[in-house]
């Protein structure tokens, strides 16, 4: 089966039952990011959650609170409201909130060390970084995390569930830990899951994974390579073979480095992903009867829009907003199949699925505030 | 052997004897589109031509002629000399310029009707049009040609040289009729050749040539794809299994439909393209040995460019130069390979690359005006 | 006193009381361009119109109704409601389906051709279109308007409302003809009321407004100017001394065309008005006594924000906001004095600023829908 | 007289006589950066200096030398020659190449820093930086300028010459050191002299330059407004009042800060630059006579293109020139005047204006190695 495992029925057995809340006390770490700032225009938007201003919290060693209005411009509005404040991280202040869910958007190194002390203070967390996301510690070791209680650090990892709401709905109502994917993960997982689940591909002929993020992507420091100058009106592929979302995709779709290959690229645009990806049919088939299987797996699933014949996704068409957007065509032989795969970096590969995750582990709609 | 083959034997036989001419007289067919402008201005500066100005030429119907400089004021300068006068298209104006090579940059349905009338007339021709690129007829029926005297067309078709330089530089020294690559092909076999003639490459488990253009490639005519806001902030996939570029591939490669792919994206920027290329050697082997065998092949070719290990090709690196730059990773089994192969469509996949077959034709240096 | 006029005092006094509706069944002539699919999305999600799906009419020759989903994939979501579907133009379609408000994102000779019908059935009306805003027929002359019944059309115009909420509001409320600002002179008339209606310029020294748009400004039709390798990497002055907005100026402002010089340009980026704005004061003043004149005047205006010193509006920051977003700075003399104004053309330069309007007429908070 | 003073006579005097030099050795120090990468690219294409590499220098720090392809693959060749190599700053290195011309393309702390040892060394310079552009200490006090030695500094400024080959041929002919003009400040002056040095602007209404730069004038370390994400889809008005540039247009269009205002913009583009320049004429007159101003102005100035009615220069068409090109329109009134100024920012606005002001120093063509 694809996606549970012993580690996640146990984690489930040990989770608090779901309920429905009306509402719930969150709080953001780390809004100074580009994720962050979606996440906390996302959640200030929340029909759930207009009752109450989240709390959202910068560094720790802030001295000061700031204006998140003043601090993300384009995404925080007059609304009338008081300005929302960041301030600077404290336990206490969460503990002082109230706070029920804890938002990490923060550097993988930051939502490592903070999250023992999250869970054993009560908190559920959905982690934006790829900190907690995968099981196997070959496939972990890019991310170079030191661990100040290995053990404790092990339990929890084990207890984590991938936060991809399409593929573990049941686990992430009653998670305390969530793991929120990456975005090219995402992009291509999705493509992929329902074929791959039931078994249609050839997998001994190999996946490609031809993907191409906007720049938001590469993070809000000013680096060489976000320089205007060395971005715009360029294309250059990176991390050939290498990069940290390929764990993500051998782990969820249960697949060997032999078995697909994931190439990022860098466009000269400031969000979206596009994701080309190329895979075989065991069986030759049509087109319509591999939409099917696609459209069959995502019936409940209202972030994932598949697409009609002759109507490829464009980035354009997703940018803004909380969708996956997949469409497909197949060769003439039925079997070459080519998907594009297209999603929003910052809210379905980051921001709105982490609001998705809250809608499931709060037992909400899941397209909830993000429609 | 991969390129060479009866037909263009004969055509080599039947060819004059190429000589090294000190100058030739040069005319451009449809200088007002993009390829034709770059074309336009590469032999304005070209050195072998300086002591004369290329006759160009607009459409049939055109009334007067216009000025070059005030059609295109980004490519043409005021460098004292007379402005080029682009007039309308007359045979008997090629006659009396003495006209000995004619560049026809005009859609393939005018390069197809006026082809016959060129060679008879004793012109050579170099055409960057896909009008004469295929010599399967299979193939080329995409581009749905009709001839008044078929026959002639196909005999034409049989002796017309596929205008690739670096595979079929013997033929094209002596060529009538070169037909100049499309620029997605060029960037593919360029890269492919190289391991596909060395045998190299596992054909079984397929090739994928993930292709990205920038605007230009879609020509100049004001459309709902050119238009800014559709191709701004945006990336989509376009002609899956049926661009019209795939029969050169096919024909160039010597390869079926079922052991390569090519899915062309339209970029959000004027000029380039980047395609990533995964194929699986036969073998496991080392990076440098690819490297090894490209090198060698492009050993006497000035306009192919290698990469060493850790510097992949980016598409700003070549825009507005007449390289085409490789590049390639290898996967940790020494078998999954990925290139990286990037030009400037107007330039190395269009005019420069007929500026390139120009001076093969003549005999002079490859890299002659365009370094 | 700038903003009313005998024409307006007998306008208000010729409408329909204002009422406080729940909620008005509206309808949107022209949802396939740019400013009709941006009202569409706005009027989909407004909270006062919930119950209801407006009325999209294509053109009166369509054939078949069309899906906004599939017109617009950008722009309207899969929200679980039935997609709206785009119907032929007919005025029974508006009878059968009770509309009271009609928004007329048409061109301009449409507008002017439709309008005397539509108030005859008596339909609100609101244009955005050029057709209507202008008092003045020599300044209207620039539209080449031809009337069935010039008389009654003179009447009509009388009696057109110009639809600058922040100058117009009382007139606005009980108009039945409300003609929708131009973009780049919403900009410019907002950041100069203030100041032109206190006296505080110097007009003998002239005003400059140097304005900036993106390319959704030009519209959806493909044109060489629309055309990607137009635009991009580009900016280009156009209309110099002609530009259509320059009567709005005029006329709202009650400035003479000595007074005032406006020029706009075309940006490489797909919507966002930016206007530079050059005035001198007629006496030696701070730049925060400048500013509380501002703030003052839009007091009561939501979609205005006045910007704090240091800090000036740029165009990422309203880019799909309905805001007009005012800031300055004053020279060492205390006189010189730029402004610099920026709004979303598509928004608060005609879809948001509509729907202000539609409020007001309606009697609700200004700002509905809007934040 | 608008460009001669007590000071620029002088200096001719003291300098060595002009001769025609058949060729020249020259050095670059601070070629890392955008503007010394298109000087490198000049040099190395210079017919006249065919026969020999510039010495290109890095920083004093540097350990190990560096290849200017590796460097800027965008813009160095693999043309067949030994690839140029960038080596650390050392005074012994410039005067064992026998280096005659050198080249700042460093910050202007350094430029000044470095000045007087070149003089003293016998090097004529030429100073891409704003060190020593300006001549009046309250203007030069926006650079924060240290001097060892302060009366020498003193006398070393009042021998520069501001390197604007239009305007001061003469001057530059026999200078030491040139001051090479901004980016900015080119654009601007060579619009406004012609008009400004026949007193035909009524300079009491005040002049108005609204200027928009690409990216690469903001230089190339990587900073929050470099950032493609800030840059990117935006406009932004910058410096108002306060831009370092504005001495250099007061003193050599001899204005007061009165007379003339300067506001600077940044767009979302690689480079260029485009000035909308707004004046007013003392007496009414038309657009041809203003024009023909301009044409006898730059009569024998190659590198200024002055524009024909209708037709206003835009980006697009001097970027990657080495032109000034400048064109006007005059309003109805016959006075109102508004001239546009374009070009390219690394180019005439930096290094191929240090070129031509190279070529005027060693008697060559103007033009030579810029067409």
């Amino acid at each position: 089966m694809l996606h549970t495992s012993v580690v996640e029925e146990l984690a489930i057995a040990e989770q608090p039952a779901p309920s429905q809340e009306m509402s719930v006390r969150t709080a953001v770490a780390g809004v100074t990011g580009y994720a962050g700032a979606e996440l906390a225009h996302l959640l200030l938007n929340h029909p759930r959650l207009s009752g109450q201003i989240p709390v959202f919290l910068g560094r720790m060693d802030d001295s000061a609170p700031q204006s998140l209005h003043e601090m993300h411009p384009q995404l925080t509005r007059n609304s009338g409201r008081p300005a929302p404040q960041v301030v600077p991280f404290r336990w206490e202040t969460l503990q002082d909130a109230g706070t029920q869910v804890l938002f990490l958007a923060t550097p993988h190194e930051q939502s490592r060390e903070w999250m023992p002390e999250a869970i054993a203070r009560g908190l559920r967390v959905i982690d934006l970084s790829g900190a907690w996301r995968l099981h196997d510690t070959a496939n972990a070791a890019v991310y170079k995390l030191e661990d100040a209680d290995p053990a404790a650090a092990a339990t929890l990892q084990a207890e984590a569930v991938y936060g991809c709401p399409e593929l573990h709905r049941d686990a992430i109502r009653g998670a305390r830990l969530v793991a929120n994917p990456g975005c090219y993960a995402t992009s291509i997982i999705l493509a992929l899951a329902p074929l791959v689940s039931a078994g249609l591909l050839d997998l001994d002929r190999g996946i490609i994974a031809d993907a191409k993020s906007g720049v938001s992507g590469a993070g809000k420091a000013a680096t060489a390579k976000t320089h205007f100058m060395y971005a715009a009106d360029n294309l250059s592929a990176y991390g050939v073979f290498g990069h940290r979302h390929t764990g993500e995709l051998l782990e969820q779709l249960q697949l060997t480095r032999d078995q697909i290959q994931f190439t990022p690229h860098l466009l000269p645009i400031p969000r979206g992903i596009l994701s080309t990806i190329y895979a075989r049919l065991k069986f030759a088939g049509s087109r319509g009867a591999v939409e099917k299987v696609l459209r069959e797996f995502y019936a409940d699933s209202p972030m994932v829009r598949v697409h009609k014949a002759g109507d490829l996704p464009q980035i354009q068409h997703v940018v803004r907003t909380s969708f996956c957007d997949i469409g497909l065509e197949l060769g003439p032989d039925g079997k070459q199949l080519v998907m594009v795969s297209c999603l929003d970096n910052l809210l379905k590969g980051a921001a709105s699925q982490a609001v998705q995750n809250l809608n499931v582990m709060c037992g909400w709609n899941e397209s909830e505030g993000l429609l």
